[in-house]
Parts: structure tokens; sequence; C-alpha cells
């Protein structure tokens, strides 16, 4: 536990007849409003870039259990802006309540004097920072020729997923897998229409990893889904799922014969696929290839021929929180959307 | 660094059509009007008293630091409650920029559900939970006769902590202190006229402190105000100020003969006085008399005689702030106030 040197406001004139800072509140569908998922691509792109060259704190994270769920809370600095994501998981939400498994709101702060700038809902910002990730992954580490992909979890992180690739790959064929095959059939149905290509709902997911150039894998999985041997040369891999110490879809073998890059090795060594690796005996921190902002900034190189496996273990950080989160703020406040009385008022 | 086994929205459906919850924005305004300081001193006693037969987790804090200030967050669970604060501490601000030097923020969630309750402003809530915790304190640990109070540090956590005490003790004169005359001149201006007793401003302050039957602290000092030379068998001292590594009132020395009461043993431990009597050598844990819940469900005892000098080491916990913000939010739920339409929407 890091204790900063910051008090209270036990012992301070809290200035109540003060300047009073303006607040943005902002909604889901302003999160949608705002940020479309080309612009959040290059927002994150600068983030990590930024962060690969150590200019900010690390993020931190702070997290309780209850019985049914949990709550965490994730935080970081981005230049001007500072930002708290706080999440609750109940995952029985949905069949128990009709409340979604994910609730939760960013607050978003100015770090040059703390004004609060913006409460704003997480979810679209958490769907498209991670589906940003995935976009910047791949435009260095899948084949510039990758055309058929295979997408494991047909929630709304996979047509995001979907999306995010097809804006940065020329695909032309998409396999879609859910455990809940009418889900599978649903994605299929709705993302053809929407793409313009044939994405397909398949049962045999071994069979449609072999003849893919692009996985991606967005599931609530507790056991490897993607085995090695299933995983053919050149193939680019996106895990996004596995996000929680339990959380797993890969085979750890597959990770140790591959070009492995996390978005925070700290982060992954401790909740991503990378962990399951690492347990196993069959990785090493050292043996991971980069994290994504030294690929980005070309510290470190992306994919290297056209041979190679490569994985993006995707575990989300609070860094592409808050860039995501300051690029609604701006465009909000240009907008003059979002306006509410100061909460110190 | 505690990880949860909770995971992001990445890899479930969230369900965007799902139902929605209901979130109340509550200002400053609001909780005030919803929290009067004794119902607050109520709350703050459940809390505490339930803590202390552990029916809840350990509360948390996060922090970081920028260069002009920092943010922190602290969250606890209080039964059906979750609370996160964020707080922003720039100091600078109020010369600066007019913005007060603490802004924040309280999120309350539900914790059957995560259910996001309520949105909002920390700086009453915290200002009147610290009260309540020395109201209560006081109850058990200052002399029933106590009549003659030093007040050092007159911003409006002093305002407070002396209506604090005027509701526990019968108070019948004031001593006001302040390192900036002025300061201390206006409270005791304004507190003679709304409490019905002489309050005086001082310069002397060990004189006053050698005279009083209580002492509150709350200035941001970062060396020793109250030395244990003037402190006069029989006196309550609540160490309000020391909420951070470095901020210290009180002398060493004086924790070491006195009979301490600690809100919080860990945070006491790392940020209170008691963490400059440990450093000094001059006191141990085991040499804490109890932490505030266990005198309060009597598991402990308070005050054992009339010359026992007492302390209560106050660093502020998020448990308290957790039963203030769920006591606003019951009584702003029931009167219909601060709704707003569904963030995720």
């Amino acid at each position: 536990m890091d204790l900063p040197e910051v008090g209270d406001v036990k012992n301070v004139d809290t200035g109540m007849r003060a300047h009073q800072a303006t607040t943005l509140l902002l909604t889901r569908s302003d999160v949608r409003r705002f940020l479309p998922l080309s612009d959040c691509v290059d927002a994150v792109e600068q983030a990590f870039g930024r962060n690969a060259e150590a200019q900010d704190l690390p993020p931190r994270i702070l997290g309780m259990h209850v019985p049914d769920g949990g709550f965490h809370a994730k935080a970081a600095v981005l230049g001007q802006y500072f930002a708290t994501k706080l999440n609750a998981n109940f995952p029985l939400n949905p069949g128990r309540t009709g409340l979604p498994t994910i609730q939760g709101v960013v607050i978003l702060a100015d770090t040059k004097d703390g004004r609060l700038l913006a409460i704003m809902d997480s979810i679209e910002i958490t769907i498209l920072r991670t589906a940003a990730a995935t976009a910047l992954a791949a435009r260095h580490l899948a084949r510039p020729d990758a055309e058929i992909i295979t997408v494991c979890g047909c929630g709304s992180q996979g047509v995001i997923q979907l999306e995010a690739l097809v804006h940065t790959c020329p695909i032309k064929h998409a396999f879609a897998y859910d455990t809940d095959r009418s889900r599978a059939d649903e994605f299929a149905r709705s993302r053809t229409a929407a793409l313009g290509f044939v994405v397909e709902a398949i049962d045999d997911l071994a069979g449609s990893i072999r003849q893919s150039d692009i996985v991606v894998t967005c599931t609530p999985a507790r056991e490897i889904l993607i085995h090695a041997v299933d995983v053919r040369p050149g193939t680019f891999i996106a895990a996004v799922g596995a996000d929680s110490e339990h959380k797993q879809e890969l085979d750890p073998a597959l990770l140790a014969r591959a070009t492995v890059v996390v978005d925070s090795l700290e982060q992954c060594a401790t909740i991503g696929e990378l962990h399951h690796a690492l347990d196993a005996g069959l990785m090493t921190r050292a043996a991971v290839h980069a994290e994504l902002g030294q690929v980005i900034v070309g510290r470190r190189p992306g994919r290297a021929s056209a041979e190679e496996i490569t994985i993006f273990d995707s575990t989300g950080t609070a860094l592409q929180d808050v860039a995501a989160a300051a690029m609604v703020y701006e465009r909000a406040r240009a907008a003059a959307a979002g306006t509410m009385p100061p909460l110190s008022s």
C-alpha cells in the first residue's frame, strides 16, 4: 500500500466561498458520441507512446471483494489529466436483477489543480479503449496480408474487437465462436450485415483457428480455449479476455513459442495470460518481447517475419482509460455537453 | 497492492438494453441538508461498532502524487454499502487559482449488485465524519466535567470540531489559536456569537493548554505544537490534523505517557501521531489502548480516572465516509432529491 503525503480536508480551510469548478456529467451515449473508435485508437496510441517514455507515474489499482462480486478502482495520470475508473463487477446481475454485469464511472480531474473535470459512465470507455489497444497491437504484430480472423466470444467486446481489426487489417472472412451458439449466430448475422463480408458462426473452434491469420479471444474463460497445436505460423493472437488471476484463454506453451507483447508487464505477470505461462515455468518476464508502448515508439520491433506467431496480452490499463476519458472530456466541453451544477455548491 | 479477482467489461455482455439503475447526484448543500452533525455521530458510531465486530472488510487506500499536489482514493464496505472517496489535495490552490485545497467526490454503490447509488461532493462528508469521530471519542475519553477547551487551528474543521465537542461536553469557555491571528479573532467572534459562551483568541498556546480540559488540534502542522510539559492531568486531546506521514501536532513523549485510542491502528501507525511515537521508539503498537470501535462496543474501557491524559489519534477512515455517505443517500432518496438521468443511458 502506497500512502501518499496528501491530507484530508480536516485541517485546511476548504474555501466555501471560493471559485467553483465546472464538472461535466457524461452518459454512455455521450461517450459514444464523442469517442469514435478511430479517434480512440489515436488517443490510446499517444498515451502508450508517452508512457513508454516514462513521463508519467505508473497506474495504481485498488480492489475489494463482496460475496456476489467486487469493486475495483484503477487510477492513472496522463499529462494534465488524472483519471480513476471505479467498476463494479457482479456476474450474476443479468440473470438476477437485469442490471449489467459491469457498472461504473470514470472520474477525470486536472493534475495542475485537482479540479474535477468530468464524471462519466465507464462502460463505453472500457470497451473502446480495449479495442483501440488491439488495433494498435495488430498494426505492429499482425501480418499485413492477414485476411481471415476467428473471434472467440460474441459479446459486445467481440463486436468492437472485430471492428477495430477490420480498420487495421484487410479482413475478408471471419469465424465467430461462442459457447452459446445462438449468440454466435446473432453475431454472424449482424456483423455480416454491418461489415460487408461473411462472418460465419462455427462450432469447430480448432478448425477455424487452423485457417486464421488473426485470433481474438474475448471470453470469460477460466481454462485453455486456444491450444498451441492449432495455431499456424504467422498468426497474430489478441488475448483480451484474461484480466484476473483465474481467467485464461491461451495454452501457456503457445506463449512460450510466440513473440509476446504485453500492455503492462506488471499487470500481465499478475492477471494476464503471461501469469499462467510464468506459473507453469514456461516463460520468464525477460522472455517477454516488449510492452506495447515500446513497440509503438519504435524502441522495440514489431513482427519480424511472416512465420512468427505473435501474441498481444491485453489486461486493460488505467492509462488507456485516462486517454479515452480525456478525449471525451475535451470534445464534450467544446460541444458544451453534459454541464451540471457544481458539486461543491 | 491487492488485485481482486474482478474483471473488466471486456469479456462480458454488458447488457446495453438492461435495466438501468437510478443514481443520485448530490451537491455539498445536499449533504449539509441531509446530514446534521448529531445524526452523523450516530451513523459513525454504528459503523465503528460494526467494524469492531469485524463484520466488514478492511478499508483500502490508493494514492498518486503530481507536482503540485496529489489524489487519493479511500474505499470501504459497510453492510449493503460500498463507498470510494476520491479527493484531490492541492495546497497552493487558494492563493493561486481560488479553487479550494481539497476537491473531491464520494461514489456510493450497492454491495448486493454493484449499482451506482449516488455521486456526492466529498467536502462536507469529510468535515462531518471527522467531527463525529471526535464527538464519539470525547464521550468515552473526556472527563464528564470538562469545561475548558483549546482549539488549535481555526479553519472550517475547527468550527465543526468545537461544535461536536460542545454537543458532547459541558464546555463553558474556549481558547482559539491559529498561526494567523486574524483567523483566530474571526473564529472567536463568530463562535462566541453562535455558541453562547466566550471563545477567546489567544497567542499563548502553552498557557491556554495548561488551563484546558480538552485540546483539539486541527492544523496542517509538521512539527510539535503541543508539548508534554504543558498538558495537565485529566486532559483529553483530539489530534485531528496529522493524517499523512510528515504531519505532526503532538509531542511523542505525550503519547507515551497517555492513554492512546486510535481510529485505525494500521492508519495511525503509518500516518497519524502514533507513527511519530513509534518512530521515536517511545511507543509500541501494543501500547495503544484501543481502537475507537472497541471502546464504543465496550470491548475496551474508556477513561478510567480523572487524572488520566487521554488522546484520540484521528486520521480519518473510509469507514466513516461510507457511514456518512449512506445516511445522506438514504435521506436524499426519501426526499426524492438529486435525481439525474442514468449514466449508463
